[in-house]
């Protein structure tokens, strides 16, 4: 759907910097989060892990378990019904071991006690007897033939021949001829590049509180990014109904993709059901990091042609993506989002996922894109040192625009690269004099963007105040910029509206909170939402006024007569209405279900400056901007919150951050003392610089912001950093250690 | 709104008797009632309450309570801000005292602390200066010129003269000429008759968890009949938004009326706002004696002239009600209630409630129908013992009907009286032979019913179950009701529907639970919010077949193409459309919100055998009859449930429960082992005709059945007490010695 009338003046809620509604709860620690809740008679849920990266489970005694005080039930793979559903058979292996132990951390069995300490107690009880069996964790030995089998039979026919049975997915996209394009360039290069994997950084734990009764109705409470994907999967898996089972999103302390997932809830559930108790499980962070999904790690190889006035003549890219013991589907979205920013007459991706001895991956923010972007920007950077080009210019010349035949499949329609590349261009920043020994990197983005499921309903309460109810768990202030459109489009105050997020059983269906969706769709569908509820107060009003329904008007929070009859009446507000709809035919609300395309895709473009320690190879940031299209910015302090939380992230991603796996297939760091994300003291103030290009498939012409600022930065600063130590970097993170081994190598 | 098309018959679920939906979790003790809520680093708060009927507060000196360890907050009336609303200023008067303590138990100051024995100890450090003063107990007493006043400036300008500043209501009702009608009578009855307060008989004490920020946001769970009520009360005691306070009700353990009122939740957010903590409060049986609200005590006079042949020539009631500290309106329903069965020339009712020194009433089944129809319903037994008549048949022949114009003022629709009369009278009950020293009482009984304001969601999930979203808290199986309405609407099994109860945040406006309207009201809103879900889905499948909308059908639970596309496509059901709901213009839900007259009054009949032991006084029911007009009973378990619920509670009324007041206006039997609600030994079984009247005002012709089954027991237990005994018994309880004594005075 496009509005054609998009809103682009003339607001007066949005684009201010309203209050944050959950500011108080979360600075004086009453915010409620998954660990928070308990019940009465609560039980506590403790989950034994494989101490193998591969292992055959010969056979797991709980007797032991059983025996210790306290304890009130055991759980294995057996207590959850294979209901043959091979996606939900994925989710039952994960979240308890069947046959095998698939990776370090991977779950084997559970307890619940009546504290803690008599579940960790009655754990160390269960004897598990294990078959170690040879394990992979790196991608490119994982896709070689000969390598160690992660589950047999899950290979994709579609894999080209050559590889073993690990790649389990395999996607190809672009047009024209690459090879003819390669050969018109005057300058190419080709370059392998590999990320590791990393954590999303989420600071809160998975907790989630479970309850299962024997007659298939349960509540689940847990910190998640999406109530009705938990929903879906846990009915699913235990065979009930979806109306059956109730559950209710907390507060989220962190998510970037991390919580859109389910780990402990079956668990939680299968516990309660055996137990006839609710049971709590809070995860410890060693088990967030063993056990839970990080990003996908990558093998890229790129090849691209560029004149010698800086045309990009082919590109070229085979990326390869580790995605833990389980198959997924990353590199499918890698591979689009690779050459999405350029306007490219020869184009062609090919992705692959591997299943490895590691967690099974999880949506991080613009899952695949930074990888793969990092791979392109990386080697379009070599190409405009080696032909003396101005990176931005060079990116100005082949920017993708309206109109564009995208690097994987559709055609763009309004996409605001170009102007975003112009004001990066434009920016002091880019013009600013480097200080001794700093280097300067750039690089753009891109992402999709998502609609999708969306149902909002809007109530208008009896003293004139507003409740929106929408279904999506607020990660990045959904909540304020909800309650901003609602207020615009009704025309009251921002305070006079308070959005919740509803329990799957008090709101129809949402999608979960990822793809940047959520101030896109659900404030589509708040707004469609405010006008029903204002057409119906204009139609009771008008019945009231004996006036025809379009002989009034909406305005200003009010209902006034119209046309030939204005001023026949004086206007009557939102909380007069209110007030009497009791005698106007009953409460007044209004109600959206939509799913909806027209997200819009995202770019954006960094720049990063920064200096090298040459004898210790630490890298310090200096100054870095972010430029992104956010189409309207109906809270610019969230928008420029995202940009600045997608920089630091990629920051960490780029410099410090790597899950370590030793030879024995075990994760060697898995906390936050070992596996360093930056703090405040190891980043600049992030400059950022909104670009609001109106999205035409939104009413207020709003864009997704959240996930496009994570994948600038592993190119603009390995970039920075190659120009630096004259060396091409090609690895993340770019650690001191190995960047002292760049230099000597140099 | 009247339905024409009133569904009949061919009814597949409703009528048939379905599992219940919370019968698991309450008989295994896991449903979560008030008490059961817990957050982090919540206080325990308890009130302090005063020992005198009446006493001026001179001072509150809270210092030594807030020594006390763990104590975090007290509160006194100064902390509820008085914001000018009279109705407001009530509540804050009631629920903490301000210049004067007006009842034993007022509510006085408040402590939290972290334990309530912390807090209880605290309670005993706070020194309360009073005056005391001169009380009233009684409402004739507190009706009388130089009567203690209660509260001074509260009286009634529209009251006659000759009464004291007590009397806060007055109200009168009736038609024709009544002294001419008396004149015409072959003989005429007068008698006076009083009850006492009578307590609702919940099991659970009223318990809540409140919090409040600085910011005016707050969060309340407590047990209520109405959370959209206590969220209107709370939020404008406090000055704050009602869009700012989410108010989630519990599972409630028995309300009756009780819960219809705030009492404690405004103490806790207010402890809560003092504290910046969560505050608990759970009353003590002693409490909810001493400081909540039971119904009016009565005192009531009533003249009924009678024709040889049993025709009624005029009536004529005075019902004086005690509503204890505060202004109330009970005797405006129970004026309008008294004479409602009957078909006369010439009626007149008045009634008036008086403020006494006791807990302010709160409402009670029928709210002042008992006491009144007990008055009539005796006079009318006594004047066809006088006369020789059956009773039935003189209630038949005088008996309200369609066209009928009320005592009250409305001309009658359908109503199901006489019907309910001929089941009574041609039941075995009533011919059946009485054992020796056996009698038989009879009694009608009339309640009005309500409709109100309700708002329903239904959302069709994924998967093909349905979640409906109502706002009134489940408190005689309403959740069952709903989802069964729900489903035969729909076309689905019961079992794939689910009913919850949402919180004020997750739905629009609801009125309480009260006046029999919920299987009504929100069965009627959610039958049309099924209606709305359907059309949905009808327009989604006929443009899938490329059809008009209107040449596809629903029946059986899923589309048809129907007229001449019948048999073009096969049927698609609501499982097979919502599977593929995001491809079809995303979520399936319907809504509807509602103000609806229609309700429809109810009538029932009960037969009482009893059995008095004469040297003991104590009374033995031996069998017992209700025959009610349920218009169409959506699940008889229930509706019979109803029926017997109320009758039980009636017979408890009648017999031994009363509020015994000393001399010195304090209450003398705060507890269930001195106030005696009959136990199951006291009963037998209680037999239920349930008669299906359609009700023209609902799409299946439901009618509210919770009320009426507790108007008829008081005069059908005195009748037979009386003819039993041969001496008319004029006031309740009938408790042995109260019988003895009339023995003796015979």
């Amino acid at each position: 759907m496009a509005y054609d009338g998009v809103k682009k003046s003339e607001f007066s809620i949005v684009g201010t910097r309203t209050r944050r509604p959950d500011g108080i709860e979360k600075v004086t620690g009453k915010a409620q989060y998954g660990a928070d809740m308990s019940a009465p008679g609560m039980l506590h849920g403790m989950i034994l892990r494989s101490p193998h990266a591969h292992a055959r489970i010969r056979s797991i005694d709980v007797s032991g378990a059983l025996a210790m005080p306290g304890v009130k039930a055991v759980v294995t793979q057996a207590d959850l019904p294979d209901t043959g559903d091979q996606s939900l058979r994925d989710v039952r292996e994960n979240v308890l071991a069947g046959e095998k132990a698939l990776y370090d951390g991977h779950a084997v069995a559970a307890v619940a006690a009546t504290s803690p300490r008599a579940a960790l107690a009655a754990l160390e009880k269960i004897v598990v007897d294990y078959e170690v069996l040879p394990h992979v964790t790196d991608v490119d030995e994982a896709m070689k033939p000969g390598a160690p089998i992660v589950q047999a039979g899950r290979a994709d026919e579609s894999v080209p021949e050559g590889f073993s049975e690990n790649v389990t997915g395999h996607w190809e996209f672009g047009h024209g001829d690459v090879d003819a394009g390669l050969a018109k360039a005057d300058e190419v290069v080709k370059r392998s590049f590999r990320t590791a994997a990393t954590h999303q950084g989420y600071i809160e734990p998975h907790a989630c509180l479970g309850l299962l009764n024997a007659e298939g109705k349960g509540e689940l409470w847990c910190c998640t990014q999406g109530q009705y994907h938990v929903r879906s999967v846990c009915a699913g898996l235990f065979g009930i109904d979806e109306a059956q089972l109730r559950v209710t999103p907390s507060e989220i302390g962190g998510g970037f993709g991390g919580k859109t997932t389910v780990f402990i809830e079956p668990v939680a559930l299968a516990l309660s059901r055996k137990s006839g108790r609710p049971v709590k499980i809070v995860m410890s962070r060693e088990e967030v990091f063993r056990a839970t999904g990080p990003t996908c790690s990558s093998s890229i190889d790129v090849e691209i042609g560029m004149t010698r006035d800086g045309r990009i003549t082919a590109g070229r890219a085979y990326l390869r993506l580790q995605g833990g013991a389980f198959p997924c589907e990353t590199a499918y979205m890698a591979a689009q989002a690779a050459f999405a920013a350029y306007d490219l007459q020869a184009v062609r991706t090919y992705g692959y996922n591997a299943m490895t001895n590691r967690p099974k991956e999880a949506a991080y923010r613009a899952p695949g894109a930074p990888m793969a972007v990092y791979a392109i920007e990386s080697v379009v950077d070599e190409l405009c040192q080696k032909l003396d080009l101005d990176p931005l210019e060079v990116r100005l010349k082949n920017a993708a625009k309206k109109g564009t035949l995208s690097s994987y499949g559709p055609t763009f329609n309004d996409i605001g690269l170009t102007a975003t590349l112009e004001a990066a261009k434009a920016h002091p920043h880019y013009s600013a004099p480097l200080g001794p020994n700093q280097s300067r990197g750039i690089s753009c983005g891109f992402w999709f963007n998502f609609g999708g499921n969306a149902s909002v309903s809007l109530a208008v309460d009896p003293d004139g105040t507003v409740s929106v109810t929408e279904g999506n768990p607020d990660i990045g202030g959904s909540r304020a910029s909800i309650s901003m459109m609602a207020a615009e489009e009704l025309g009251i105050p921002y305070e006079k509206v308070r959005t919740i997020v509803a329990d799957t059983a008090s709101l129809g269906y949402n999608d979960t909170t990822d793809g940047s969706r959520v101030t896109f769709m659900v404030g589509l569908a708040t707004i469609e939402a405010a006008r029903a509820a204002k057409a119906e107060m204009c139609r009771r009003v008008a019945k009231l006024w004996d006036l025809e329904e379009d002989a009034v008007r909406w305005e200003d929070g009010a209902v006034h007569p119209a046309g030939p009859n204005a001023g026949k009446h004086p206007p009557m507000t939102l909380a007069e209405i209110a007030a009497i709809a009791g005698n106007t035919g009953g409460p007044i609300a209004g109600h959206h279900e939509v799913n909806a395309e027209g997200a819009g895709v995202s770019f954006g473009v960094h720049i990063c400056d920064l200096e090298v320690d040459k004898e210790t190879g630490a890298t310090k940031i200096v100054r870095y901007t972010v430029f992104q299209d956010a189409g309207k910015a109906v809270h610019p302090d969230y928008v420029e919150g995202q940009m600045q939380g997608g920089a630091a992230q990629g920051i960490g991603w780029a410099l410090n951050e790597e899950y370590i796996y030793g030879e024995d297939g075990r994760l060697q760091n898995p906390g936050f003392l070992d596996y360093r994300i930056p703090v405040a003291s190891d980043l600049p103030a992030i400059d950022t610089v909104i670009l609001e290009i109106p999205n035409p498939g939104h009413p207020y012409g709003v864009r997704g912001v959240g996930e496009t600022s994570i994948v600038p930065p592993l190119a603009a600063i390995s970039n920075a950093v190659s120009r630096s130590i004259g060396v091409r970097m090609s690895q993340t993170p770019m650690s001191p250690p190995r960047i002292l081994a760049a230099l000597k190598g140099r």
